[in-house]
């Protein structure tokens, strides 16, 4: 048995039990810290992570084999999210704290005093990614949006990275411990069986989860059908088609191949946001560069052995699929790690036409290196195409730089039902690298995510954690101090008046 | 076979079928709309109902046997808040546009410009309730929700008013179409199988219910476990419970006793917020004052004869529980409509520790005229109860008018477990009358709603048919009118310059 398998056998039920039970405990306390305060621990968080970067990263290298330069910035990414979190709650305004006063001149007879506000669902399990070490991982987006929620978070760790998930967890535990957390606030469970013991459990309140369809997918239907069901995040797979103007071809169209071709092999082709199926117009040589640029992209270690079988398999029946050309063969090398490295496999769909036919394979996640192109003549339905998606993270759309009428024209559905089937669409530029903001969304229809309404980037991935409550006709000395009429935590508000009854609140 | 019956046949499956694709059709280009445009197509429905109240309330009369004065509120109930939401509209700040601008100087390397907007969900699916004719039903706040957002809504009527639903939705569908809004942004279906076949229909983006947990909870997994799951807005049941403390009961017994009796059977206790149970300081009279003034209500006709049933049984049920006594009988008595209409009934359940002992029968919602009383002494558990309930609409903490530090020490951990718990704490009034403003929230935990995060009174209750979606690097001319520079809709926008990364959306 080796380490790594060591590292991840199952959480014993007890010591699941145990910790849900601290994370229930620690749950009203952590919820109730001034956002102030839970600021501090963010960034005490975020410092103790910076402090032990060389040591993560060494882990995750051993365990993952992804290279230095790209776990030194994710652990970046992570630390900068934590921090941003810190920021949301300095603001304040992600609590959306509405008063109405009283009104005894309201339409429908006198309106009481009404005060909301958000407050955290409490204990979250969150589900870690295998393909960001860090940043999806034990103390990534969806650990520090829940936590500045105020919502304690028990992490089902990856099997991909245990030991980088053991070393995080316990520098997130002990900067948590002194900045005063309560115990429970964080705690780390590993085993597929553990985690669908604590998904089962009444005192989770959410989950969230990053990676495949199928495995999503599973965990949602438990969520739902638990006795008392709870909103599980899930972001899982996503095609992210690109389509290609004739304009922008014929602009520049070596530098469209360039991008593609580094987007769709970043990473070993493991992100969510991977390019998988490109759509060119016909009468171009744009595939051919494509397939020439993406023959000089060497192997790349995949992230598990399972993974790589995963991949291996889909691209079995990508190849036997009618009309389906092979333009790259990708290479596989074994190392001593046991996990092979890949180089990309190119597939040419023929037709859309064709891409539409086979749209259950063709249209249809495949985490690795590989993407799909097709073409298309002026009349051909690149709507159509969208519309058999679903559901995607994103569409790329490369126009000329400056578009005329007539591109503008074409465009028109075509952007329409990219807004209507993905949550992000991405002019001139390459869906993977996902910027960390408040006008980032990470999200989409299904099967991209289990709940449409909500991103796992950016800072609105903290409202996943909140719900509302209203207060009533409170006594000011039994309401929250975030509601109380002096304000003493000083945060933004909405202050309805008498008449001001139809304003929305911001 | 009755008039009744014959307007609520099933809507035929092809029919079902042809509304769906009217729906789906409509959905782009009403969605499309400036919310402006929208807003004055909300105005024209409101203004189309109340110049029909007359009819609507008659044809409500005969149908359900609530009072003219009740009904007629209803209709302005309903109008206000079609008039809100258009409020809302006007406003903007819904669509909670937020802007970041390129940053090269960002931590994580060069930020590219990204702006985020909300849009409309697709075909919305509503489940129209029993107990409001018009608020919930038709023309209701669902409806007028998904409307609002950009969502065709498909209305499944409810067989205890079907001819009031047909008179509504001619008079919505009428006036939608003489302010321009595409066929297929409204239309109405009737009949169980119809509406269970919209809800698997993959065209349907959303759905809304207010009813039953029975109910509520079959439809909630079926939306679940469709192909592409859905978000399933419930509001199902609720035990609302209310808590007086010594002091209130010390400072006004009377006031209290009289407010609750008149709270539990308004509307013969058939609202989804009644104060189901009742919790009163041991060693005074109240529960006899209580008996007393219940014991001169008069018998109020139920809103249909299943419910009349299903209320029948619960009594049964309750009446048996070991340690209840039958504080006030109610009477039941039958006129020509087939619908019994029937007096309060009021149980004593003895201590809190024999109310939490059988917690399974006694915090269970009981839709109709009867209510629990329980006694506790300041060493009892009332928050046990609370956590017991699990969650509920409301909880009514009824406390001296100005309490003291001593009061408030032991209200402490009580208000915690109430808001953690429910979704609106009142204090010293009593939950049912909902009022229809920004800071309201009807919603809470399970079994109270399937979506603990959202309401279905308010404004806020638009939030649940939009979803996020951000362009990324567009050519302006690309953009969404909402989203390009010159800000040509004049809508209100955050706007995150360089440096600002931290800045929370709004």
């Amino acid at each position: 048995m080796s380490t790594v398998d060591q590292l991840d056998q199952d959480t014993p039920a007890a010591e699941v039990d145990r910790r849900l039970d601290a994370a229930g405990a620690a749950a009203p306390e952590w919820g109730r810290w001034a956002p102030r305060s839970r600021a501090e621990a963010l960034d005490a968080v975020a410092d103790a992570l910076d402090a032990g970067a060389t040591d993560l990263v060494a882990a995750a290298m051993t365990e993952t084999g992804l290279p230095e330069a790209r776990l030194t910035g994710e652990v970046k990414r992570t630390t900068v999210q934590l921090r941003m979190f810190a920021g949301v709650l300095r603001d304040g305004s992600y609590l959306r704290i509405v008063i109405d006063r009283s009104d005894p001149g309201f339409a429908l007879g006198t309106k009481p005093d009404l005060r909301r506000w958000l407050v955290p669902l409490g204990p979250v399990l969150v589900f870690a990614a295998s393909n960001f070490p860090f940043a999806f991982s034990v103390a990534g987006g969806d650990t520090a949006a829940a936590l500045a929620a105020g919502c304690p978070v028990l992490l089902k760790a990856h099997p991909g990275h245990p030991g980088t998930s053991r070393l995080t967890a316990d520098i997130v535990r002990s900067a948590l411990r002194h900045t005063g957390a309560p115990e429970g606030t964080f705690d780390l469970i590993t085993g597929q069986e553990a985690g669908v013991r604590a998904l089962r459990d009444p005192r989770v309140t959410a989950a969230a989860f990053t990676g495949s369809v199928a495995g999503g997918r599973a965990l949602f239907d438990i969520a739902s059908s638990r006795k008392s069901p709870i909103p599980f995040y899930g972001e899982l797979g996503s095609v992210n088609p690109a389509v290609v103007t004739a304009e922008a071809a014929h602009e520049r169209g070596q530098q469209i191949a360039e991008g593609f071709v580094a987007s769709f092999t970043l990473g070993a082709g493991q992100f969510c946001t991977k390019p998988g199926v490109l759509l060119l117009p016909r009468g171009t040589d744009l595939s051919e560069h494509v397939a020439e640029l993406a023959d000089g992209v060497p192997p790349a270690r995949m992230l598990t052995a399972g993974i790589a079988q995963r991949y291996r398999e889909r691209l079995g029946e990508l190849v036997n699929v009618p009309g389906v050309k092979v333009l790259l063969n990708g290479r596989e090398h074994a190392d001593q790690s046991g996990v092979p490295a890949v180089s990309p496999t190119l597939f040419h769909a023929g037709s859309v036409h064709n891409l539409h036919e086979h749209r259950e394979v063709l249209l249809e996640e495949n985490f690795g290196p590989s993407a799909v192109i097709a073409e298309y003549t002026v009349d051909d339905d690149l709507a159509g195409i969208l519309e058999a998606v679903g559901g995607s993270l994103t569409v790329t759309v490369q126009t000329s730089s400056r578009p005329e009428e007539s591109e503008r024209a074409r465009l028109s559905e075509l952007l329409q039902l990219a807004a209507r089937c993905s949550g992000r669409v991405v002019f001139n530029e390459w869906p993977t690298g996902v910027a960390v903001t408040a006008a980032q969304h990470h999200g989409g229809p299904y099967p991209a995510t289990t709940a449409v309404l909500h991103t796992s980037v950016g800072t609105a991935a903290i409202e996943r954690f909140l719900r509302p409550v209203t207060y009533q006709n409170a006594p000011d000395a039994l309401l929250p101090r975030a509601l109380q009429d002096a304000n003493p935590l000083g945060l933004p508000r909405t202050v309805n008046e008498p008449g001001d009854s139809f304003r929305a609140d911001p």
